[in-house]
């Protein structure tokens, strides 16, 4: 639909922190760390995350497809393979892709009654 | 006003939801997502936006026109041609104008009592 | 202290809005949207904002001056020369300074009685 | 794990507030303001963080190791060499490292029941 795809190929997430309790109705309410991957290129987009930890090394890559001209909001509570990402656990993520995406960083956060959303552009790399 | 337009022509907004439900007095507390935009040059912006989901081909162009030194704060909630976009739905956007400008995305979430907010700059590209 | 001051000379912030109502006590609680400014030179920065609004045109610009190796937290709710912004209206504002600085936005909401925050970095460029 | 590491080398943040008061059980509760820095590279980054005040001279720098393929989201609060930084006063931080990294902002404000978050990617230079 677009004459070039938008992004880069190379993103890099610092924060990560899925945490413990949720309040409200699942899925919709519970506390959830999500990569949203934005692919604008006629091609499926071969996505590998990833995982880097404080006090271990790193974990991955997971591989995800993103088709063509689809956005993913990927949760990483649902990232199983090689192993779930543990809860109340600081983590990181670098996201890399075969084509051009982009990708932004959103945290609900339901720990209390009242829950708190964060979000922010990732950082994007040509190199 | 300023020598140069400050800004991009091509932005994405890789995030996007449009929550179902709301608390307290509409317009100022319905749930919505914003698109802010902000044309410092001296000829109006012509705006198109493309609107991707995760399951279905991209809707658009949603044509927009911004004029000479001004901001629109845009309400994906409003946008209606080529039609509607589906609340609690994932989807996300791609923002292209044929003069330079600057995108940044709102969401106030009011689905509970106390209402969340997040925001980020758009990702930007010359490309 | 540092070898080469860090940022830009041009910044924008496309989201602008300070709510109409607070909760909490004055000032730490009222509700209001922050510029806050780096200034990483060994020489004081002269930086002029100019608002951008949906209706009418631009006012500005507000001088401000951060002095050398110092950060300004600056409250829009405080800018009152040439005019003071009104509150419960879309704006926008443009940062211009004559050395390099750095700027982040955040708001305060206190509509409600649990406060919602957000920041973003601003869009800077070189051009 | 990465071909290049991913990054920059000059990093800031140009808010920074760690509020008074917190609400919750501590520490996961308690208000506080995070640098989340990612080291990708195969060597351990060795950071300098400078924290800039609005009426004096600015510390630092405060002496951080992050070890190679891995994550640490500090807390400012935890800062004490050479001095902690003051609750409810303003900052700003630049962060330096000797091999790239990426560096993202977020805060916990839990002065009232309800907690709210703000993340922002920070800003990036290779300069």
């Amino acid at each position: 639909m677009l004459k070039n795809p938008i992004g880069q190929k190379r993103w890099a997430i610092a924060e990560g922190y899925i945490p413990k309790t949720s309040h409200g109705p699942a899925p919709e309410m519970t506390s959830h760390e999500t990569a949203c991957l934005l692919n604008t290129s006629d091609q499926a987009a071969q996505v590998q995350i990833t995982v880097y930890f404080s006090d271990r090394d790193p974990v991955g890559p997971y591989r995800i497809t993103v088709p063509a001209n689809r956005t993913m909001h990927l949760r990483f509570n649902d990232l199983i393979d090689p192993e779930p990402i543990p809860k109340g656990t600081d983590y990181a993520s670098v996201i890399e892709a075969d084509v051009p995406i982009v990708v932004q960083h959103t945290r609900l956060d339901s720990r209390q009654n009242a829950n708190a959303l964060i979000t922010t552009i990732a950082y994007a790399t040509s190199e």
